[in-house]
C-alpha cells in the first residue's frame, strides 16, 4: 500500500519508480531494459490508444502493419538516419538453435547464419519507404496516409520504466505526398492532434515547437514536438512529428508521375508517440499518496465501497448500489463496485487512492437510512456527503470538473515554472534553484547549444511555433539573436 | 481489376494469392517470409480484434504486454517446448552495428556481443511464466487471466500470405489457476469463445475437438482446437486452446500457498488466434470475382455509387444520398459513398466486388425521379430496384440476412464435404476424389497416424468433443478403436 511511498520532495525519482511498481503499472523483466506492462498500466495505454486511433482515423489515416525486421543495408540508405539508429539496435544473425554437443543446452546453429543480418526495427521509415516505392507510381496514388501500432527496439543503456526502455510500444504514422506544402501541412496537423490529445485527454499542457538541428530526428528536415513539464521541473518530449522532405524518397528512389507529366520525388512525414506517455501522465499529476489520473484516461472512473459490519446489511446495500451502477453505466461512466469481504474498507480506500481512481463513493448503513453517500475526489482529496438522488449526474459533472481542474493545476504549475532570462548567470541560477522551462536568447549555433548542455545539462527543448520576434543577444556568446528559445533539463 | 483473377477450379492456390494481392489485403515484404498487411487487410484484422477483445473482456480477461525477447536458456526449461520451438527462431546475438573498416557500409560490432543470445518470441509461455512466478504467492493471487496482443516470429521455410508467415500478429492468452479443474474449464471456455467468434463473426462453421499427442502444442497436456473447412476441401486450424497442466509451473517453479496451508504448483492454460484467420476468412467465402466478406467483419458494409452523366446531377444526388447515409450511420451501418469523378461506375462496381463489400447501392437520375435505388448483394450477385423510403432498415435487415446466408452456405459445404469411411481404400478414394473432412476409426497410435500422413498427406485434425462412442477397427491397422476421428489434408 501507499505506506512507505517516498515523497516527491524527498526523492522524486524513487517516488516515480515505487509508484509505477506499487500501482501495478509495470515492472522490469528478466530481459535487460525490457519492461512488463501489467494489466492496470496496459489499460491506461489502451485508453490512450483508443483516443489517438480515433483522432488518426478522423483525420483520414488508416492502420497497416510492416515487418518487425529491417535488412541491415536499408539502415545505411539514408545518411543521417544510420548515424541515429545503427548504434543501438538488436541484430538478428541466425535463424535456428540446436542442442549443444555436450548436451548442456541450446547453442546457436552456425549453419543457420543469415546472409544479411536483420535489425529489429528502431523505427520503420526505411522498410516503409522501400514498400511505398511499389505503391506509388502516379499523383493519383498520393497522398498515402498510413499509421502503424507496433513495438520497436532501441538498445538503451540506461532505462526507466515507461520513460526509456529497450523495447517500447508506439504508433508511427508515415505519410507520402505530392507537394512540399502538403507534407508540411500534414506534419503540423499531426502535431496539433498530439497537442489536443495531451491537453484534452491527458490533461497535460504542452508547448508546441520545432527542434534545433542537433535535436531533430535522424533523417528529418524539421522535427516538430510537444514538450510537457513534469512536477520536478524537468521537461518530457511527449510526441514528435517530422517533415522528412524528400530524404527517404531519395534514399529509396520513390518517384511519381505528376499531373503535368513530369517525374518527381515524393514528400514525406512521420510522427509518433509511445508508451512513454504513460510515464509522463504519472509524473505530471500524481502525488505522494499515489496516482492521480484524469477521468478521460482512468480505467476505472468511479469506485464504490460498501462499509458494513454484518452480512445482512450487504443485501440491502448491494441492491441500492446496483441500481446506481446501472444509471452510471447508461451515462458512459466506468464504475467498479468493490464489495469483496476479504479486504477492509480502509485497505480499499488506500488501494484506490494509490491507483488514482478519480472518484470514490462510500456507503454504510446510516447512508442507506439517509439516502446519502460519501463522495471523495482523488485530485483534491476532499470529501462530502451527498444525496443518492441523481447521483449519476453529479458524478458525470464532477468527472468533467476533475478533468478540467487537473489540467488547470498542471497549467498553473507550468506557468509558475516558466522563466525568461537575459544572462547566462541568471540562466544557471534559475536552472539550479527552480528548474522548469527557461526562455533565453541563443545564437543559433550547435556549438553554443552543446556547450550550454555540457555546462548545465539543459537542452533546447524547442523553438516555439508562436514565439515572438525580438532582438536580443545570446546569453552564452553575446551574438545577436532574433527570438528566445526554450531550455530545460529533460527526461 | 478482377479481370484475370484465376478461377478457384482452375488453380485454387493461384486464385488465393492473386486475390490477396489484388484486393489490397497484403503483400510479401523484402524480408523473407514477412508480410506487409495493407490498410484494407489490416482493417479486417482490426474488426476481428475488436470483437475478440470484447469477448475476452466479457469473460474476465485483461490485456498486458510482455517482452519481445526471450533469453535462450528459458526455451530449454520445458523439455517438450524446446523441441517445438528452437528449430525455427530468430536469434539476436549483438546489440550494435558500426561502420565497416573499408567504408562500404555497416557491419555487426563484434564488441557488442550479448552474453546470452535472445530469441524473438515464437510464443510467450516461458517469459510469462517466469513473470508469473513473482506475481503468485498465494491462492488469493489466483486466477490470473491475462491476454496479450503481439507479434511473434517462427522461421517458417515455406510461407504464404496470412496462412503461414515468419512474423505474424496474434493474441495469446495465458492464465494461471489454483486447480486442475478450473484450468480445464478455462481451456474449454476459450475454445467456445473462439468457436462462437468463428461462427457468429466470420460466418465460418468449425469443428471443436482435441488434438492427438503428435499434433498438440509443444508443452501442453491437451490442445483443444477449432477446425474450419476451406473451399478446396482442405482444413484450416483456426484457433487453439491449451491445457498446460503444471508443466510451465514446474519449469519456472511457480508455486502458491493453498487455502489449506499447503504449497502447490500452479495450473496453466494458453490460447491464441492469429492473422491466419484473415486467410481463413478469404478462403472460406470468396469467389472467382473476388472477396466475399461477412457484414460483421466487412470494413465497409455498404457502398453507394452515383451514376451520372453531367455534373449538375451530382448536387441533387449528393443531397439525397447524404440524408440516407446519415440514417444508415445512426443504425450503426458502415457506409462509403464513392462519388469520385475520376473513375467510371463500371470500374467502381468491379472494384467493390473484388473487395467484397456486402451491399452495393447505385443511384442514377431516373432513380432520383422514381425515388428508387438499385441494390446488389455481393454474396448472391443478385440485384433489385427498391424504394428509397426506409432503405436504411432494408439494408440493416439484408446485412443480417447476408451474415446468416454466408454461414449457412459454408455449413452446407462442410456437410457435403464430410465423409465417414470404414476402410483404408475408401479413405484414400474419398481424399483423392473429394477431399474434405473424413471421419474414420484410428487405433490411437502415433505410428499409424504418421504412416497415414506419409501415405496420404492427411493428418488427424481432431478428436471431436461430441464424437459418439462406437466400436470399430482402425482403417489402417485393423486394431480396435472406440470412436472415429477427423482426418483431412490441411493448411
Amino acid at each position: 500500500m501507499s505506506k512507505g511511498l517516498p515523497s516527491r520532495a524527498e526523492d522524486y525519482s524513487a517516488w516515480y519508480n515505487e509508484l509505477v511498481k506499487r500501482a501495478d503499472l509495470a515492472e522490469n523483466s528478466a530481459v535487460r531494459g525490457c519492461m512488463v506492462i501489467k494489466p492496470y498500466g496496459y489499460s491506461i495505454w489502451e485508453k490512450m490508444q483508443g483516443a489517438l486511433d480515433q483522432m488518426f482515423k478522423d483525420t483520414g489515416h488508416s492502420n497497416a502493419y510492416f515487418p518487425l525486421f529491417i535488412p541491415k543495408s536499408y539502415l545505411s540508405r539514408e545518411a543521417d538516419h544510420v548515424e541515429g539508429f545503427a548504434k543501438e539496435c538488436a541484430v538478428v544473425t541466425h535463424y535456428r538453435l540446436k542442442a549443444s554437443d555436450n548436451g548442456s543446452g541450446l547453442v546457436v546453429d552456425p549453419e543457420a547464419k543469415l546472409e544479411e543480418e536483420l535489425i529489429v526495427r528502431p523505427t520503420s521509415e526505411t522498410v516503409i519507404w522501400n514498400t511505398y516505392k511499389n505503391w506509388i507510381q502516379s499523383y493519383r496514388d498520393l497522398p498515402i496516409l498510413v499509421n502503424q501500432w507496433a513495438n520497436v527496439v532501441r538498445w538503451e543503456m540506461r532505462t526507466r520504466l515507461f520513460l526509456r526502455t529497450a523495447e517500447f510500444l508506439w504508433q508511427e504514422g508515415h505519410t507520402a505526398h505530392a507537394t512540399r506544402m502538403e507534407a508540411i501541412e500534414e506534419t503540423q496537423k499531426m502535431l496539433k492532434v498530439y497537442a489536443t490529445f495531451a491537453e484534452k485527454f491527458m490533461a497535460v499542457p504542452v508547448l508546441q515547437g520545432v527542434k534545433t538541428e542537433s535535436e531533430k530526428f535522424a533523417g528529418a528536415v524539421d522535427t516538430y514536438c510537444i514538450e510537457a513539464l513534469m512536477q520536478d521541473g524537468k521537461a518530457l518530449q511527449a510526441g514528435t512529428s517530422h517533415f522528412l522532405g524528400q530524404n527517404f524518397a531519395k534514399a529509396f528512389d520513390v518517384k511519381f508521375a505528376t499531373k503535368e507529366g513530369g517525374l518527381d520525388l515524393v514528400w514525406g512525414t512521420s510522427w509518433g508517440v509511445s508508451t512513454r506517455l504513460v510515464g509522463g501522465l504519472i509524473m505530471a499529476h500524481s502525488d505522494d499518496k499515489g496516482l492521480v489520473l484524469p477521468p478521460k484516461l482512468a480505467p476505472i472512473q468511479v469506485v464504490i465501497i460498501p462499509i458494513v459490519r454484518d452480512k445482512d446489511q450487504y443485501a440491502l446495500i448491494n441492491e441500492k448500489v446496483n441500481s446506481i451502477i446501472e444509471k452510471m453505466r447508461f451515462h458512459g461512466i466506468s464504475v467498479h463496485y468493490d464489495n469483496r469481504d476479504t479486504h477492509k474498507p480502509g485497505w480499499k480506500f488506500a488501494e484506490y487512492e494509490l491507483k488514482g481512481v478519480p472518484l470514490r463513493l462510500a456507503i454504510g448503513p446510516r447512508d442507506l437510512e439517509n439516502n446519502t453517500m460519501e463522495i471523495a475526489r482523488r485530485d483534491t482529496l476532499t470529501k462530502e456527503t451527498v444525496s443518492m438522488d441523481n447521483i449519476e449526474m453529479l458524478v458525470k459533472n464532477l468527472l468533467e470538473e476533475i478533468q478540467d481542474s487537473i489540467y488547470q493545476k498542471a497549467l498553473n504549475f507550468r506557468e509558475e515554472n516558466t522563466s525568461e532570462v537575459e544572462s547566462y548567470d541568471e540562466f544557471k541560477k534559475v536552472l539550479k534553484d527552480k528548474g522548469g522551462f527557461v526562455k533565453a536568447h541563443w545564437d543559433g549555433t550547435a556549438e553554443t547549444e552543446e556547450r550550454i548542455k555540457k555546462e548545465t545539462k539543459a537542452t533546447i527543448r524547442c523553438i516555439l511555433l508562436d514565439e515572438k520576434e525580438e532582438q536580443g543577444k545570446c546569453i552564452y556568446s553575446g551574438k545577436p539573436s532574433n527570438k528566445k528559445v526554450v531550455f530545460a533539463k529533460a527526461y
